[in-house]
């Protein structure tokens, strides 16, 4: 049996997220229908995690099990003729029997990207939330650095995420501003289910100056109200990495 | 009698075109239908130049006249509520009455994107051609010099251009490497049909070695021998400035 690690790149804008559902419109179920057309039996994939709906990856990993030999070629070049132009496998590697692309998974970069502009951009609009009012970057950038480091995040996660801990460690957040890009880049041990999108989301009212800029240590802290929080849309997540041993 | 000058962007996929023609799916007309909402009249909009299907605008420049006395933000956050997600005005302003979008026009930016990697890119596929093989990107910057300045690019166009003169003005031409993206910026006093993309599907046979680093050179010498150009894809091309005086 050999145990084969994907890295899967996809525009998430047509997808009702990574896991197989009733529906077939999944990233996980399109891509398991095109490795079985390879192998010649079922597939199972399994992600590191999860991505929403209309959410992107560009270094999403996955492994899975076939007891066929065959090039990794197979795996890429082979794999992407039968995958549809928004998905994509970009890598293919032999990994030791028993890796587990979920359990193994050390930590995950995800980036949000926003345009904060008067005017919506069409070409950025499949990869980024449209912020129309003017945001104070620098009250951003002094409230990100309260995220960094081990914190219970319970507050910021949807009502239907089943973790059993909430304490999370984020090793970096970055803003940085391109035009009317801003491009957060956030790096940890683990997230809980819409963490990303809540922090964002936070952020931006915080930039908006409807959240003070010490709410995030404050929501933290278990100190703030418990005013519900904003969750950035799915369009301008996208999870870039995936980091193992 | 009002003239207006409009900066419109637009992700191309889903067009024809610019170009008002039979069937409904152009951008001219998804503008023009959108505007006729706001003044309650018939509009007929001029764009600078056309842009063929599937090819992608930041700053595509047009007028249009019109006798209504109205703010100009009903011509921008206005008429942006009827154009759809792909299209959208990103500046409106009052133009001198006489003002032309397109005889006025004194030279055009465009941008064309490469994506050069064994894989393709799903994030990068709608506004990037993927070309496999690696290419030759010092060929590529020798070569590209040779279009700088006046030439007469009869041998970059295509065949049904209905231009007069096929002499132009090559005012720069760029290259850029981004990881995998290539970015080809060329600014130039005006471009015969396919033009650009005859350039630099050119300049793409020469990064794969199938066309020597002189061929430039000797193609507008019109020494070169006639064998038929490669026109580059739309989805690369970008139109991303209009330069008047």
């Amino acid at each position: 049996m050999n145990t084969i690690r994907l890295i899967l790149e996809y525009d998430g804008t047509a997808y009702l997220g990574w896991q197989r559902q009733a529906q077939p419109q999944t990233i996980q179920q399109t891509v398991e229908e095109a490795l079985a057309r390879i192998v010649a039996h079922p597939v199972v994939l399994q992600g590191s995690g999860r991505t929403d709906a209309g959410v992107h990856a560009r270094g999403m990993v996955a492994h899975f099990r076939t007891p066929r030999e065959l090039p990794m070629s197979a795996f890429r070049e082979g794999v992407n003729r039968y995958l549809p132009p928004d998905i994509a496998v970009r890598d293919a590697a032999l990994a030791p029997p028993d890796f587990h692309a979920r359990f193994d998974a050390r930590g995950k970069w995800y980036r949000y990207t926003l345009q904060n502009g008067a005017i919506r951009s069409p070409l950025t609009a499949r990869q980024a939330w449209h912020v129309r009012p003017p945001l104070d970057l620098a009250a951003m950038q002094r409230a990100v650095r309260d995220f960094v480091g081990c914190h219970d995040f319970a507050p910021f996660r949807t009502a239907n995420c089943d973790a059993k801990t909430t304490e999370r460690e984020i090793y970096s957040f970055a803003i940085k501003k391109e035009d009317e890009l801003l491009v957060l880049d956030v790096r940890g041990n683990g997230f809980l289910r819409h963490m990303v999108r809540l922090m964002c989301g936070t952020l931006v009212e915080i930039g908006l100056q409807r959240r003070s800029d010490d709410s995030v240590r404050r929501l933290l802290a278990g100190e703030a109200p418990l005013r519900s929080l904003l969750t950035a849309p799915p369009q301008g997540l996208c999870l870039m990495e995936v980091y193992y041993e």
